[in-house]
């Protein structure tokens, strides 16, 4: 006996509070057959611990495991083939559960199509089954609302810059917008510092470590005595200058956020 | 008798559909005393219809509506001076529920801080009294979910580009990026169409119009048959190019897999 086919759903889990789900986030976690979530070995995964509250106890759970970490160097041969071979894999075994007529949530930090990992299942399934992607709170809202810093407003400009960017590039990028978002920050650090510091941007960057998580931190990042940053890092150049009629002082609104 | 003085909040309602409010949003607003929005005259405005199901009967209601429509040039003495006295009034009013020891919550479409109306009365209240920026689901996270595409991964650069820019600046910002999300579409749709087809990425845009609203539509923005478009309206030139069941650029998935 063959089931009806079963629903993908790719699942923004918002940036880390799990009071930042949505509410069909919430209805969709507690309808899911199969629950699915990117992690690295011996970690169940951040994305699954802000759902945990929201999953049925009889849930079947799918963890899927990142094959390689940072021994082998991205651009070789062995480390491509390897994570091809996993999203191949990774793809299969969702697809078995849907063959089987269940539906399968697969989770996924703040937004699943802004740099998330769910997009590699997407492409491979969603022409073949019914799809939804159910958006999410992204890190950057997240922790710029914790600054409470206006980020963009009027006419800026946002530019959004992974911090894996070479130097020159990210310094070339910082100087060329109104506001800025660093993601991927991380061992990316000295770099990122480097290259605001080229830019004269360094004084009003803020990293923010670990955004609407309960041990949060919130610094300018010229007054963040080292260089080391945990995954959940970001760093923002809010944008804001004064509209017509009011003067706007963000680092009196950010002396007030570090207070 | 004076009571201590209120609490200020911030908070985004998601971009159209009311189940991707947040379960945070939805506790602030059952918890209000007062909910203020922005609106134009005659328009009870669309994040008050995201939020009505939320809201206790005995709330009160406290609209703010913008004085001055497009009639005027923006960068007419009449225009900026009307709008500066409105925010200075709108930051009164919420400061008189403030200070009688009301929790306020000021709705904002999307997320509150990304080029949002609330942070006029944030800059002029937030360092005087406790205030508190949920984030939201902002509109593009919103439009990108509902075409399923995804936007940008690995080290691609997304730019966030209000229509509202010169037809150079725009063609030049467009040609020099990954992705772009282009916001505050309406009038300037012929504009934006030209400075796309300038750099040869108007076969690439697409075009959301009322995204996760009820009567949401979505269309290769070169197949759209006219330049009508709504207040809610934007344009998404996805960065990332592979196409269902295409191999993948896996080397730019190593940041996120390892960083
Ligand atoms: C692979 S990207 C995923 C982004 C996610 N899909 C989103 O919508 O924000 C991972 C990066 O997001 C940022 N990030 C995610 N959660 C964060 C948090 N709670 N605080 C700070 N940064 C965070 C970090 O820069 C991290 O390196
Ligand atoms: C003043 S901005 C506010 C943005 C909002 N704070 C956010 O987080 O997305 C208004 C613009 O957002 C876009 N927008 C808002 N809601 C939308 C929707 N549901 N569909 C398409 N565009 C939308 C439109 O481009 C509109 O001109």
């Amino acid at each position: 006996m063959s089931a009806a086919p079963g629903r993908l759903i790719g699942l923004g889990t918002g940036p880390g509070d799990p009071e930042l789900l949505t509410l069909k986030a919430a209805r969709y976690l507690a309808e899911a057959d199969v629950i699915a979530n990117f992690a690295k070995r011996g970690n169940a995964g951040n994305a699954r611990k802000i759902v945990a509250g929201h999953m049925r106890p009889e849930v079947i759970e799918l963890p899927l495991y990142y094959p390689v970490t940072t021994e082998i160097d991205k651009d070789h041969g062995d480390y491509v083939s390897a994570i091809s071979d996993f999203y191949e894999e990774s793809a299969k075994a969702v697809e078995d559960h849907l063959l089987a007529g269940r539906t399968v949530v697969v989770l996924s930090e703040g937004d699943p199509l802004f740099y998330g990992s769910y997009m590699h299942l997407h492409v491979r399934l969603s022409h073949r089954f019914s799809t939804e992607v159910v958006p999410g709170v992204t890190a950057m809202s997240g922790c710029w609302s914790a600054t409470g810093v206006p980020i963009v407003q009027g006419d800026d400009i946002l530019s959004v810059l992974p911090g894996t960017l070479a130097e020159d590039i990210l310094a070339h990028r910082l100087s060329d917008t109104d506001a800025a978002v660093i993601m991927k920050v991380g061992r990316n650090l000295p770099k990122i510092r480097r290259a605001l510091a080229q830019v004269g941007k360094l004084e009003r960057a803020i990293y923010v470590e670990r955004g609407t998580m309960e041990n949060m931190a919130i610094t300018p990042l010229a007054a963040k005595p080292d260089d080391i940053a945990p995954y959940f890092s970001i760093v923002l150049v809010p944008g804001w200058a004064a509209k017509p009629g009011e003067s706007v002082d963000t680092s009196s609104q950010m002396a007030e956020v570090v207070a």
